[in-house]
């Protein structure tokens, strides 16, 4: 058999992630491998741990990024931070939360579910009710972002709960770290962890953790090994936390933090506050062009997402189909839904280098012509200039 | 604080990894990014398979690379295989055997050491005997290629032995695939990983790993979850084993994987047979070098392997000093001693795309000028004559 190279084609990524990678990125990517332990590239580490406590807005010390996607530093911060026999309250109101739960099962903790409607945010007030039914909890997690739903949480209001009820807390900031405001230190955080590949906008396959020196107290304080080996913090932090004296732990990946490194060197160029506001305004376009088109967001518009959008797919269209059409036609990605509403919402991101102008225009365009071509009932003929409008606002 | 870009030097790669990467991976890993469920995507992710298995010597169907560095691989066969309460029987001449026994103890599991001296091949007779002394074990775990010592032990003995006293196997190839013959389906070996950054000189961050049936058998029915989520192959599967129908579990690192899928194609042209060759010759050429300096392996020629020669530092020598001039004067990197022998000996790598003649040379005249400058004990003059005679050969 014989095998070609893989020339990807070019796709414009507005689902939930990844997202479209800069130029800039891809370029620092593809430069020249060095050693993991090369003094120009322990170099960049520490400038790599600098720029994440700029994005994360901490002083942390514990500040870097996990030599693996999201999910595993979702689990880093778990088999980390539950032992055997722990008490963990889980706020869930999407996807996530239940990978939180099943994280807390494998480590071997008890969780105690905190249910919220897939589409809204945590309420703070069952969090309180839970805290208070469960005084033996030591631990609160909860996703700051669902990116299944697009449903953005109060983190601040969450922790303070937490903290009044003497746990520590585990927040997922996948989706909205770079997009919308994440303030690890102002809000007290305890441990958070986020993905490469979504705000940040870098190549898909990195973690950047945070954890404040109460987390780390903990971890150190273990009275079971961490389960993962490759996970364990005790052990990681020798070689990221060591400074010029560094301890081999695995072999980092190399070229991914050169991508992220440039990825983050971006964002700090930009201000966050800039990131911010860019997310915002191009989602109110989107959303002016979508709502035009008559479809309907599932978040209410206090708690939705500016990155992620979820928009009920209208009645009689084949989700696959247009999200099919979409690809082959216009080389646009948009997400499906996931869990309990797959085939029920489209996810459209538009997520840190996504998030652009030119992006909202084409996604509104392409969609109009997709749904109206495939005679769903949607109005036509005015989403762009609502989106334009909204644009030029 | 202003960050600038990060501008590697360019390095000539000869530690125990990551190892020189092709420039036709550096190039591959910058093409854009698409999602991880695009059709493109996927059908790149298939022959991607298709290609480990031919890497592996394998027709097993789970055989992919592990979203995660090598330690990961690890983590994942030792977490799929091991139930609380197992009996595994762990074979350590040198570092990763005994991160073999942490990951046994951290699954719950109880490990049954054998040791041979590092440096040294694991022997079978004691292996033999621990698997009579200890019939109730499951689980044999050794390492193929000691990345730490550079000793090759012999796989099929090892594997037939263990499948006599009715246990499976978990063998560690991060050093030898690519590098020297790894035959899964031959030897029958039931689980193994790899590296990305070693002989497939890709960037590093992924592990290859595969499973047999068998192996397979013992993770669908196991009494107890998998303690990690992340590397839960039940789940993994969903994704990569799923053909056109792959269920979301983590955002694949798709950058990545395209440098993946180009290292193994440029395995593949070559063929496996003349990049084991390679990788024999040229170390032929680096020990008539290194030895008429007068510098003395640690490994017997019968188990050393090709691609990671590990010498001892001649007396009276600065370790350090030595690599930061090699470093410093050449942008050369060699390998420093790890655990028992740190401080004593050097690992010099020449594995996948740094397996090249011009590298050979480079290293043994690099080495011969930083010795003499710095007083050691060698014979100098001859050694350069030594190498380009059996490079010749």
């Amino acid at each position: 058999m014989a095998y070609s190279a893989f020339n990807p084609p070019v796709r414009t990524l507005m689902g939930p992630g990844p997202s479209d990678v800069h130029p800039r990125i891809l370029a620092a990517m593809s430069r020249p491998t060095i050693g993991h332990l090369d003094p120009a590239f322990v170099a960049m580490m520490e400038e790599t741990k600098g720029l994440l406590q700029y994005a994360f807005q901490t002083e942390n010390a514990l500040t870097m990024p996990i030599s693996a996607p999201g999910s595993a530093g979702m689990e880093c911060c778990f088999a980390n931070l539950v032992e055997p026999g722990d008490t963990v309250i889980v706020c869930q109101n999407g996807v996530f939360g239940g990978r939180m739960k099943e994280n807390v099962e494998r480590c071997g903790g008890t969780p105690v579910m905190v249910e919220d409607t897939w589409g809204e945010a945590v309420d703070p007030d069952k969090l309180e009710a839970a805290l208070k039914a469960h005084p033996q909890a030591s631990l609160v997690a909860f996703v700051h972002a669902e990116t299944s739903t697009g449903a953005q949480s109060d983190a601040r209001a969450l922790v303070e709960l937490a903290h009044r009820h003497d746990c520590l807390t585990i927040v997922d900031a996948v989706t909205s770290l770079g997009g919308t405001p994440v303030k690890v230190d102002e809000w007290a955080i305890d441990a958070i962890y986020s993905g490469s590949q979504k705000c940040l906008s870098c190549t898909p396959g990195l973690s950047p953790v945070s954890f404040s020196e109460r987390a780390l107290e903990k971890v150190r304080n273990r009275s079971h090994k961490v389960q993962s080996w490759f996970l364990d913090l005790n052990l990681v932090m020798g070689y990221w936390g060591g400074g010029a004296k560094r301890a081999y732990h695995h072999t980092a990946p190399v070229n991914a933090l050169y991508a992220l490194h440039e990825a983050l060197r971006i964002l700090h160029e930009e201000g966050l506050e800039s990131a911010w506001e860019r997310h915002r305004h191009h989602h109110l376009a989107l959303k002016a062009g979508l709502e035009a088109m008559g479809l309907r967001f599932i978040v209410d518009q206090a708690h939705r997402l500016p990155q992620l959008n979820a928009v009920s797919i209208p009645g009689g269209v084949d989700d696959a189909q247009v999200r099919a059409r979409l690809l082959g036609d216009y080389n646009l990605e948009i997400g499906a839904g996931l869990g309990a509403l797959a085939g029920k919402v489209w996810r459209i991101g538009q997520m840190g280098h996504a998030s652009r102008a030119e992006n909202i225009l084409l996604c509104v365009a392409a969609l109009e012509a997709v749904l109206s071509d495939s005679g769903a009932d949607i109005h036509t003929g005015v989403a762009l200039a609502a989106t334009q409008q909204a644009l030029g606002a």
